[in-house]
């Protein structure tokens, strides 16, 4: 898919457990590395600095096919599946040359944040989804 | 749910992200610790040493509800939602006193680890799924 | 010592590395673990919401003299070696048993934070200096 | 320094704390990853499947000048300060553009792993030392 975004990775050390593997929390941590690689590729970031705007989760869900392993040289494949007034559905396929490593989704809200830490959900503002719109497919 | 295992935490301060709450991927770990404090209560260990058994996952989902800041008191309920041949099915459920925090679910395999690193799936150990059983609902 | 706080703690799985011990690192997430519940039962938060008040390191050094493995029960032992007017000077040890782990050190400075994020040096105010005193030897 | 290995980095979301900043500990996790390009570029690699050598640390200290943020792009520059029979001592600096960040030191021994999981220190192996004298200074 032309509209899929690929981010380059290598496993480190600390990214392995005792079963000798990538452990299956930081497969979710990966997602996320490409998912913020994807928001500067459309020259963005999804944490400026004194902004209100915060984009926690609604969702998380991985398929594991196959480990990785240190110093594992693959890739996240990311695309966004749906881009609507307050959410973003990403699709994520992580490969290891032609080997499937996982493949998983995530939903993220448009909030913004009180002085008080509370959160409350917000539209995505204009600007950043016409720069998000190429990566939707 | 009289089978349901209950496991408490504390949110430490390495937990958090510049969000000022507990990190997405971080609840996966928790999700994680409460499936170990289930099988340390059933009298059993997941990583047993010189052991070839393994437990990877083959797949892991969450939904979130509402975050968690640093230092709040949670609990993890876990229980067994099914206890298949070679699989392990779990349901969690995150709480802070009434508030939810996160539900999800993990799947887990039973595998034989080889002598070079690899894997193959395997049938339960009776005596594992006998120990786990008061946990299954 | 009379002085000395004691946290008691179990390795979780996602401590460990492909070495099959608890990677270095997560050491030093244990010694601010013991940091933080030092200060819980001195009446006090590092992190109260809201406060302009920070605690970031000056510095961290730890030796490691024996590891620690997955579900292994331990504990930092911290005390305050140190409390000056801008600084407080923590030294730690952890024990499993009678075996010593790890003996570190960790320094770290009040600051006053900007609304721009920005960070400066700052006085310990009084109050939280004199809860934080019993602890200190 | 001729002989410093320069390793380029940018923060992901994951690596901050609440304190909106790279979390101490995980300074000491890029120290490590670049000891560990370090060894990619001498031809070597610090955990070859198979292997019973193991390299654990004795000791880490790190003296904090400067926080890092979300997004940051830095850059480790580590050195063998002392290759010695069974021990090899790092200096690191990290910088972001003029300005340092962290400075520290790390050594570690070589040890042969047992099947039973224990460890005994072993010597260096030529081949291994060969390859990393391009980066003592």
């Amino acid at each position: 898919m032309s509209s899929e975004f690929k981010y380059p990775r290598r496993v480190n050390f600390a990214d392995t457990d005792l079963a000798g593997i990538v452990h299956f929390s930081t497969i979710f941590r990966y997602m996320e590395e490409a998912e913020h690689a994807l928001w500067r590729a459309a020259g963005l970031t999804i944490a400026a600095r004194g902004s209100d705007l915060g984009w926690p989760r609604l969702g998380a869900a991985l398929e594991f096919r196959n480990p990785l392993r240190f110093e594992d040289e693959f890739e996240v494949w990311v695309r966004i599946a749906a881009l609507k007034t307050r959410t973003i559905e990403y699709e994520f396929t992580l490969v290891r040359g032609k080997t499937v490593i996982a493949v998983g989704t995530m939903t993220s809200v448009c909030v913004r944040k009180n002085p008080d830490g509370t959160m409350k959900a917000a539209e995505i503002p204009p600007d950043i989804a016409q720069k998000l719109q190429p990566f939707v497919s």
